[in-house]
């Protein structure tokens, strides 16, 4: 899986003391972001060249244990599922320290052009989700998994 | 269901125009607050005078129509599913213009005491699920499909 | 002024138990959007149909007390200044439950077109600022010191 | 002054396209954050081993340029004022593709312990601080300017 860095910020936290559960599809966010980056393309190119979206249709998160502020975290991000019409993505988050895991989960995405309305992926976005990492088994089990 | 109404504000949207996913994780803290309020207690009471959290543990959304800026919406909230050690909750977000279905979702939780170990609900939180509205049989159903 | 109400919600909380401090910008943002809606115009109905947006120059808030989660607090908003290229507006946010004063701001706008061009405020907009709530001289004053 | 590298996630974006306005105190915290990490200690271990806080009495901003959705900026931190009970920083946010300056700002803190009381600033804080870098003469200047 693709994994990128970053650190629990203090407007993060609530007054439990932990990274509020909303902030985890932030970080998936900026894990599907940086993955794609590192396939070599941008979200934004693919916005602004492809004319294409992907917009979420479901969201899941799995919140195993809490994140407190300053910890360093990493997001991992790896290709689920893809058709012509939808891709998803899992998703782990594990504290850098110990390898200790916060959370798992997953985001659905459908094509979508300017118009709003859905595509076929096109052709650049295709090649690229062709050479994105997948996701181990085992997380797709845990994440089937009710 | 419990509903309770408001509005999408300017910073909750994104430059696709719509309201941010995350976001909606937000709008369903906001339901459960408001139905445990409606219901008589107010869940900081239950965090200060019982001394119980709620941490969650799973949370979903399924994205139906993206909310625009300004779109009055109203979050509806019902119990989904009880245990002595957790309880789940069930959404809806509708526009209220027309009654559209922009999300629908839930949430996980595990009673926590002040010291973060897990503990069975104290007994006035017993009582106040015990009038909680129950989620209806189709948005179980329909949260259940994958 | 213009007054709404709202709740301090968790996720507007950190982990010292306060509103985090940029939530206070947010909460400047409803209080003029609903103090225009009381004027008779939305916001949304000024960028949709005058095609002028208002994006802020300049935000300043005084801290005075920490607000805690499910607060009852009320945003209050008027008019500090305009001219034919900007408009700014001066806030107090106070706790419902004993009026103490929780923060006070300003914030600075420029007329702005659909192409991000600065332009003089179309005369439907002049009308409703022409009937907007002037902010207290004190209410200056303790924004002009330093 | 210290510098520090992120990105504008889509989150941080409003329907205007750019990164909403309470966004940039976000980065003035993170901003901070990290200039005292490069100082030799971070902002948890005061809050955990020296038992002070640092809550914020003011906040200002001011914005020169909208920042897009993955536009790479860099936030830079600086002391601007301090004394005994007090310390406020300066900031500039500017894009590391041209060195455009996309805000400039402060904010003032005071020194809390545990029970919200104020207290004078600890040795181990005074002697970090005696390291931080010093806002230019320019940078206090334009702050200055109303």
């Amino acid at each position: 899986m693709h994994g990128f860095s970053f650190r629990v910020r203090y407007g993060d936290t609530d007054q439990m003391g932990w990274a509020y559960y909303a902030t985890h599809l932030r970080w998936f966010e900026i894990g599907r972001a940086e993955m794609l980056r590192s396939l070599g393309r941008s979200y934004r190119s693919l916005e602004d060249e492809d004319g294409v979206r992907l917009p979420v249709r479901e969201a899941r998160c799995l919140y195993r244990l809490g994140a407190r502020y300053d910890d360093a975290l990493r997001v991992e991000t790896a290709l689920a599922e893809r058709s012509r019409v939808m891709v998803s993505f899992a998703y782990r988050v594990v504290r850098e320290e110990d390898g200790a895991l916060i959370a798992l989960g997953s985001t659905e995405h459908v094509f979508m052009n300017r118009d709003g309305r859905p595509m076929r992926a096109p052709r650049g976005v295709e090649e690229l989700l062709d050479r994105a990492p997948l996701a181990p088994p085992e997380l797709l089990a845990a994440l089937a998994r009710r």
